[in-house]
């Protein structure tokens, strides 16, 4: 949330979401700034906060902006009680600064409910078995959200963010991109994972529990995108979006000794060191020495290097190289894998319009290729026509 | 605390006291101008902010100082962790706004310690039954850290705040008053209540609990005042200070039928709209009707004539009159009721140096006069002089 102004917009739109009858408990995140706020007050202190201290720092972001919005209501005259993370019922693991929901008992919430008023919890934020606060990382506040809405059963979890809902492409790379008005969980967790405005883990949530997900603009009053389990039958097997990144590289370890173990030695250390890999190629070799690709995030790749340089030396690789100019595309649908022709018909767009393809990944309902960085954007516009995306999205859902 | 500086430098000295062999707790407030920051923030969003609302709100100021106080400790290399209200065991009523401890349960506080850990509670804050944050309102932070020494048996609970110690006047009404070194609790309850830098609600507790409290400077490398049970013999029976306050107000209701009831009638209401009545003279009458006058903060003076305007009234008063311009100036010292002389001395010294005698009120170790407000500097000058404070102060503790 940003502003005051903002707080009070979505008050509105809560305010009339009660009176059409529904019971109503909101997850707000902290105030646009808070965050890098209070980590830049951390810093006038220590350069090297302790996790366990940062996040209860972090934690007190929505704190503030739960108790806002919880005025903002009483304003409009709607009942509103705001909770913190332990005051809601959501108990986590220890690991501070990237914690998971481990339980959430909504006994509070369920009370608050009952009694007539709106709930507004704080997202992001939990308390381990010693009560001590913990945040969630990444995607944190959408997490919360959607384990509200599993533990509650509630009919639907509803995501407000600065986006309509989700394109088929990117709006500013693809002036043709449509809004869907429906996916599937694994669809959205790819287009999740490779680029649009949620993160992975809220989704797979969502999937686990089968909680209905509404993505809508916090603004805008236009239907958004609602990410469900029961996707009309004849949307599968076509492609649904296009998806990117930018920010792609690559490590190549030349001349690795091709035995059994050399894929934990090389990728362990990656991991211990919270690097993480997304493609990994290892090519098929006749003498027992073998290439091993694999890309990081951009802002990832001067450390990989480092670590992998040290253990390049101890497997008795030859060489590591790194290409950091990368990006990738991928067309996501559920079916592709089952149905042929998806990989082709990509592979040839790419290549009429002159976009070498430098590595290949897929998954069940996704096919993804590394390629030039500078041309990016110019893939996802050129497989966008391919598969006509451009025409009608979606069946109205 | 102030600012980072601050809190670095407080880190410091808790470091040492660490050092020198001792468990250590710490209470810490919000830092300067966080309470005002999220007052107006909540403001923004509405012009009644409910309390229970405003108290999450406000504890988010507590929550970034400690975590920060205990960052800085850990910048030191001294292991430290911050406890919220809650996680420190601090119960309180639900009086939002102005909430009362009922009970401190410090397991979770002796555990941290025993591990060697120094602990940083968020003062100025706890929580119901219902797990809902409360604030203590003023005089918060020290009533938590006095609280935490009692239930910690602690040696002594050490506050740190913007003056060097308890002095025998305002140093700068009376440049030459001289810190005490040593002050008996009740001593410094009437300091307190008349206008030195402490809440009288912090000082009870210390009593109740025979907590020794020293007050000395967060900056400064001084002794403070230590305000303890057992003071020296040769103390007593002394003038240990003069104090004063610059707004005072008085209400007079006259023509008051004089019947039983009738101080109850007018001083219930004033109390049910939270109106702090201070002084009280009421006049003998012959006829059955009397004047009654009592004082108020400056800031309550409207609110009290409404208030009080509509019971005279009901209770067929004559008329309320109201005057703004006053002060008080007070002699505290134990014994002085018992000991004859102290009130004349005072009223003659007043008198001497033409200072106008408007109402008088005593305790057992107080003798208060209510002057005009521009004669209060030269009423305190004159009675810490006439009184000797400018001599020697007190034996050293």
């Amino acid at each position: 949330m940003a502003t005051a102004d903002k707080i009070r917009h979505v008050a509105d739109r809560i305010a009339k979401a009660q009176e059409a009858g529904n019971q109503v408990a909101v997850v707000v995140s902290a105030m646009g700034g808070t965050t890098d706020e209070l980590t830049a007050l951390a810093h006038q202190v220590t350069a090297h906060p302790a996790p366990r201290e940062m996040d209860l720092l972090l934690s007190t972001g929505e704190l503030v902006s739960c108790t806002l919005m919880a005025m903002a209501l009483g304003e409009l005259g709607v009942s509103a009680v705001s909770l913190g993370g332990a005051q809601a019922g959501i108990r986590t693991d220890t690991a501070h600064g990237r914690a998971s929901i481990i339980a959430f008992d909504p006994a509070r919430v369920r009370r608050e409910l009952a009694a007539g008023r709106v709930v507004i919890v704080a997202g992001f934020q939990g308390t381990t078995e010693e009560e001590d606060v913990t945040t969630l990382g990444r995607g944190g506040s959408d997490t919360t959200a959607v384990a509200l809405a599993a533990a509650l059963g509630a009919d639907r979890c509803e995501i407000y963010t600065d986006v309509d809902g989700i394109f088929t492409a990117d709006p500013r790379v693809v002036p043709e991109a449509m809004k869907l008005n429906e996916l599937g969980y694994g669809e959205m967790l790819e287009l999740a994972s490779y680029g649009a405005k949620m993160h992975p883990r809220s989704i797979e949530l969502g999937a686990i529990y089968n909680v209905p997900i509404l993505v809508a603009s916090s603004t805008r009053e236009v239907t958004g995108t609602l990410i469900h389990g029961g996707v009309a039958m004849e949307l599968h097997n076509k492609v649904r979006g296009v998806t990117y990144e930018m920010d792609v590289a690559r490590i190549t370890v030349r001349g690795v000794p091709d035995r059994p173990g050399i894929a934990a030695a090389l990728f362990g250390p990656l991991s211990d060191a919270h690097i993480s890999v997304d493609t990994i190629v290892q090519n098929a070799s006749a003498d027992r020495l073998t290439d091993v690709s694999f890309t990081v995030e951009q802002v990832d790749v001067k450390r990989a290097l480092e670590v992998v340089r040290a253990l390049a030396l101890e497997i008795g690789a030859a060489e590591c190289v790194s290409d950091e100019d990368l990006g990738n595309v991928s067309i996501v649908g559920t079916g592709m894998q089952n149905a042929s022709g998806y990989a082709s018909d990509m592979f040839r767009a790419l290549s009429d319009a002159g976009v070498n393809i430098e590595m290949i990944t897929t998954s069940q309902i996704r096919i993804t290729c590394i390629v030039n960085r500078s041309q990016v954007h110019e893939a996802v516009r050129v497989l966008h026509k391919a598969f006509e995306l451009d025409q009608e999205a979606d069946s109205a859902p």
